[in-house]
């Protein structure tokens, strides 16, 4: 059994903080602040240019991608760090249509997130040979897959609600069809169990600092399947893609494997972060971490529709059917989010009307959920939501 | 004047080394390590997600943008921060295809980083519209704008050489031949004075982990002249891009101005030790660090070419055709350059044959100038480069 009390002293949380944002931004790793600090000293600081090779910097991206990929189900060799999700889900989008010129649609539904939608308008406008982004609502995304689809592009756990996509019974449905299967893991790489080998999913992209505790905009990952990775061309052609990146050929050719996805150069700092926070995984086991993530967010359910019954669950109640968050629904949950988030209690403010809350085992244990449960009872019944500060939108919700 | 002497205390240089590859990695800024600890101490690890508004992370990538353009001539508001140097002449070149339909020519030339040149290819395949990338000497460039061009790709240093192209000049030709000026500035911010208002540029690029000091992997920035900035489409168009981020609406719309050029979540840590590192800028006179680096490089070329008649000046002998970097070849400039290394004197090695050497004013007196040329001349003299371990090709030249 995954011992949580040791990977939550891993971990820095203001005391008397209850943090349930997890799902949007991940807890300082305690050792994050040193391995990072000693990264820049002993490594930038004295090795200077030589810490390309000497520190491995280089190699970096696909280390780290290797430690993400353990989490995901996901080969050695696999996976790549680099960039922004979005600009993942571009390289990953522009690759699967080139296999598929025969193929007009991008299927997608309507709790993908909205970067992944605009990438790909964008990817289509570029283009400008007919595609189509197809979106539909998550429970019809079954019986639109058909043979016009060159891609199916969907974020496997909806960032408002929760809800889970079945990624193989979904990529099954696509390969029949004749198409290609891409999966956002943003909000699923260290929030339950993935397998991408065994979906076997054509592409997969994810963010890092989420679950994974990697800090304000760490990099994202990339996976191309083994099978699919040297047919892949990649339109974000970048040198550190190209197969010798320092024979500075004027003509680019593309590198091994998933080498090809890398772009420019590694963010080498915020990867010292990363590594330091992917620490926390070892030892843990993902049946563990998916079983304490249903009691928190179950008992989470049980307390707040108890305490509170003006919200509405706005998540699959099923928690098989769910990730490792749960939305409730208010008119005024933007107000009610910032009243609690002023009491101590964190989530998130998703428009229109969804309060997230998510569940993280590695460092949430369940009397801080009753806890937040209790403060969510006491802002609703006293109002205290109801002042004009808590109703002024801040730029980041 | 300005104090070099100052802005030298700033930087933690190892005793006894002498630094000459500031033009491929800036060394570390000594505040850089604690400001970026502190942030994600106090920032990450106390505010969690309200950092975003209450540490100002999501307007940072503006703000370290305004103090970049400052070095470079941008007016405020016309630069942001993010992704690398490959991503940034991706969206640049994009919007610039887009804003002249009728014309297929990309010229560049074979002194372009090649980066630049696959990022264009790249993107030239995907389009599939029948554009052409056109390669020619630097010196031939000016002579090749003509009415088919849409747009000059150029960096005004040339990363080998060091030569200098003349912005103005060729941005004058280019919009007087229609064509829209795109120039990397990859070897120009931080090293020479830059006027992208007065040349008139369209688009610039740039990274900052060089001249800059950001280290390794610092983000890159991007500027758009603010007569086009409303006018181009954001080919990446991320949600960060978006008018309204948080609204999450299905639909993309592009953000205000240079905003449009964001694309995913800033890399809030990377973007902290960027930040801490360009206070060494406040109170520098570009003309006096100009003139410095050029009291530098030609003293470089004085004592080396008096010493190492073997060696073979690879840059322009007038200092006003340069850069802030001289090459010199050797056909056996790979081995010399790592025993070079290995005895303490810091450059590098861009294939086939040239030695790159750096000169950054901010933390580079003329002494060491003078000790560099005489270890490599001692390198020279006594062959001590002609050992196996100095021929074989590390992964980062």
């Amino acid at each position: 059994m995954t011992d949580f009390s040791k990977t939550r002293a891993l971990f820095h949380l203001p005391d008397g903080l209850v943090y349930l944002d997890g799902n949007s931004l991940g807890p300082l790793p305690k050792k994050a602040v040193d391995k990072t600090a000693t990264m820049m000293r002993e490594e930038w600081g004295e090795m200077l240019i030589r810490g390309w090779n000497a520190a491995g910097w280089m190699a970096q991206p696909r280390q780290v991608g290797d430690r993400v990929g353990r989490l995901i189900g996901a080969p050695e060799g696999s996976v790549v760090l680099g960039d922004t999700l979005s600009i993942k889900v571009y390289q990953a989008l522009a690759s699967a249509l080139e296999l598929r010129p025969q193929r007009k649609v991008v299927l997608s539904d309507n709790g993908n997130f909205p970067t992944d939608l605009y990438m790909a308008s964008g990817l289509i406008q570029s283009l400008d040979k007919g595609h189509e982004l197809k979106i539909v609502a998550p429970e019809e995304v079954e019986d639109a897959i058909d043979d016009t689809v060159a891609a199916l592009m969907l974020t496997e756990v909806d960032y408002r609600t929760g809800r889970l996509h079945d990624m193989k019974r979904l990529t099954e449905k696509a390969h029949a069809a004749g198409a290609l299967a891409i999966w956002d893991l943003a909000h699923s790489a260290g929030a339950l169990p993935v397998d991408l080998a065994g979906a076997d999913a054509d592409f997969a992209v994810g963010c890092t600092y989420k679950y994974l505790n990697g800090g304000p905009g760490a990099p994202a990952f990339i996976y191309v399947a083994p099978r699919l990775a040297e047919k892949v061309r990649p339109a974000l052609s970048g040198w550190l893609g190209h197969d010798a990146p320092f024979a500075f050929d004027l003509d680019y050719r593309a590198g091994r494997g998933i080498d090809r996805m890398r772009v420019g150069t590694p963010p080498v700092i915020a990867l010292a972060a990363l590594d330091a926070a992917l620490d926390a995984w070892e030892g843990v086991d993902m049946a563990d971490l998916r079983a304490a993530s249903i009691r928190l967010s179950e008992r989470f359910i049980v307390e707040v529709e108890r305490r509170c019954p003006d919200l509405t669950l706005g998540s699959p109640r099923d928690p098989e059917q769910r990730g490792s968050q749960v939305s409730f629904l208010h008119d005024n949950g933007y107000a009610i989010m910032q009243a609690l988030i002023a009491h101590d209690v964190i989530g998130d403010f998703r428009a229109p009307n969804a309060m997230r809350f998510g569940f993280t085992p590695l460092y949430l244990g369940e009397d801080e959920v009753v806890a937040g449960a209790e403060r969510l009872e006491r802002i609703l019944v006293e109002r205290l939501w109801d002042r004009p500060e808590f109703h002024e939108r801040a730029a980041v919700t």
